[in-house]
């Protein structure tokens, strides 16, 4: 069965927006176990549109499409796929009715071209779409599925999570699979992929094992395809089992999760309270817990302590030490810590002091040199690291290492 | 002239990277007055490959491929191209010295594998890679071009900067594309297409106008196509000083920029500073800001006051006036941004306080509700908003909005 992602929009292809809808689409079919064979990008033209959909039909059985569904003028996917469906666009009372609902908090009076998105082809099955005011339309002609889905991010990621792909997995349903995901910490990809090279070979032919690694992290998937689901799992199970006697404590977290997920977990489950004092990573790893609901259970709060007047002010750093160890130091780093945990009052806190860069760099302290303290009821732990010019790559590994280094010292207190 | 984009590799469909040079070219071709038709993607399988080239060499004048020419077995597509072009690989001893000489600093002994990548297709124009060690080919036939380069973006770049990009132009003789883009906040899309219908319709054939929405703006790109630059520069001008008397001082930026690089701008040519007290952001502003190199220029830090005692210690908000208006209030708020300011001595300061969802609402103040303020030396200002219910939207409109009122407030204080 294949699939074909068609995007649209003048945007993409003059490089004023990078698609990430497509990769994001792609790695959910291939969780779901669908292959998605291509992806197509083109501009809002509706010869362009007519042209792609003609040939897509011809190589695939599903063609998702998304983007130029907005209510201005240069968005023509609708008018075209009337054209293309040889049919014409309906009013629908419904799709109204969810598109007034969705607007009147910020929108007073409804218009002309909020109507019109209420307009949909007639032969298309119209899917309500709870977070946006453009309607999803499913269409099946010939055994071939289109969808048309708004590209705005949210939109579509709501769209396919919550209706494409239930819909997908129902009608194209061959034989169960089975994702296990193991998240690994600080083992570069090449030395893992060495340390496992025995281990993948002895794994049965219906598993695969897939390394999908991201700042400082690499997520093991495995995937075991058949018709038995419990024997696929219970043959998962054992592998993982084999693969913790190999990596040991390199195994970060059982099932997909992200650092800070596993960070919202722990505290919640132990009941215990987290504050953060940064200056390198900006309010970063504030942002990351924060992100998440339910994170007011256990963080308190941050001190983003961008200059050294913050640092002495409000984390009480010894101003004479910051001035001869500077602020990118052991010194500095472990104040902060403990300074931000006493202030505000919780059991843990993390800190970073460093260089991100693109500026700011010496010989002794090059730019991407970062200190990470973690202090807690017991201890205080830090740790200097390198992770190379990139401002924004610094920014993001030091957020991931302030985390996977925090857990550790939970884990050790509470085992 | 019709230029295609072919990117190759099994990791942009399953979603594993984001395929970011697509962009990159389209804009570096758009920015040349060539126009990109389409970008494909496929994985790394012969039976693609070799259907992809047919069919964009039957809509094509240039096809651009890039990826799968790396030295492991999964990277087939310098095979592919011989089959293509119903040739052989022979070996290049130049391409060989060059790739002798760029690993000699970290290979210490080059092996068959570094052999192999001095193969070229026969009847190839091989053109010298001087940042990797893929060399780039270059063919011509039946009035087609196609070029394979490198996946590696830096590689990519050096490739079109230098070699493919100037080979195009001398070939191609073609118009002049001019790109502006005016950044307008606080007018949803549908208002402001129906506020600029009848600007629409009064614009000459060769101006192109597109909508980009995000989160509370809309970026309104004119493209204008012609042979007299200075003809075109001159319209489009003249069309934005219009757009101006239509939609006045919602006008944010003139220039593809964000809100936080208008900031960024704003704050460091007019040496002030910020600092940022974020209860519902959660540390949002500090990191958007932050993520900008420059960022100390004018930012000395931020609050994260997640918990109310942390608003009452370290931003002396009065504890009993928050007991009787809650934290989500337009006390509390103003509170914030005036404790911020002073505890951190920044000229000016934004505060944010609300119900970021999913939980917490009440009747009285549902899910969505936000109170932003914006202190100065001058006044404080602050207003209360309605986003929604989805937590990651409120963030991010939130963050978006607190910026906006403190440009206003800026370019007020200072005009």
């Amino acid at each position: 069965m294949k699939i074909e992602i068609i995007t649209i929009g003048d945007e993409l292809l003059i490089g004023q927006v990078i698609d990430t809808n497509s990769a994001w689409m792609g790695r959910q079919l291939n969780n779901a176990g669908f292959e998605l064979s291509r992806v197509n990008s083109i501009s809002d033209s509706e010869e362009e549109i007519l042209n792609i959909l003609h040939e897509a039909s011809q190589r695939a059985d599903v063609v998702l499409m998304t983007g130029g569904l907005g209510p201005t003028k240069d968005d023509i996917t609708k008018k075209t796929l009337c054209k293309y469906f040889d049919t014409q666009l309906l009013f629908d009372e419904q799709v109204f009715e969810d598109i007034k609902n969705l607007l009147k908090v910020y929108v007073p009076n409804i218009n002309e071209l909020n109507r019109q998105q209420a307009m949909v082809p007639a032969n298309c099955t119209v899917i309500r779409n709870p977070v946006g005011s453009a309607p999803i339309m499913w269409f099946d002609r010939g055994g071939t599925i289109y969808v048309s889905m708004p590209g705005v991010p949210s939109e579509m990621k709501n769209a396919m999570g919550n209706e494409i792909l239930p819909r997908l997995l129902k009608r194209f349903s061959n034989g169960i699979i089975v994702h296990k995901t193991v998240v690994v910490s600080g083992i570069p990809e090449s030395s893992l992929a060495e340390m496992l090279s025995e281990f993948e070979r002895s794994m049965p032919d219906f598993v695969k094992l897939a390394y999908l690694p991201s700042a400082g992290r690499i997520r093991l998937r495995f995937t075991g395809r058949g018709k038995d689901k419990d024997r696929i799992e219970r043959t998962l199970d054992k592998l993982i089992a084999q693969l913790e006697t190999i990596v040991g404590d390199s195994i970060l977290a059982y099932g997909d999760l992200t650092t800070v997920e596993v960070i919202a977990a722990l505290f919640t489950h132990k009941k215990i309270s987290l504050s953060t004092a940064e200056s390198c990573t900006g309010g970063n790893i504030a942002h990351q817990i924060t992100k998440l609901p339910g994170s007011s259970n256990y963080f308190k709060g941050s001190v983003v302590a961008y200059h050294n007047e913050v640092k002495i002010n409000l984390l009480n750093v010894d101003s004479a030490q910051l001035e001869q160890n500077g602020a990118v130091s052991q010194y500095v780093v472990e104040q902060m810590a403990q300074g931000v945990r006493t202030k505000l009052g919780t059991d843990y806190s993390v800190a970073t002091s460093g260089i991100a860069g693109p500026d700011g760099g010496s010989q002794d302290k090059p730019v991407g040199t970062i200190w990470i303290a973690v202090a807690g009821p017991n201890n205080i732990e830090s740790a200097c690291f390198s992770f190379g010019s990139q401002r924004e790559r610094n920014i993001v590994r030091s957020t991931e290492m302030a985390l996977v280094m925090l857990k550790k010292m939970v884990d050790r207190d509470r085992s």
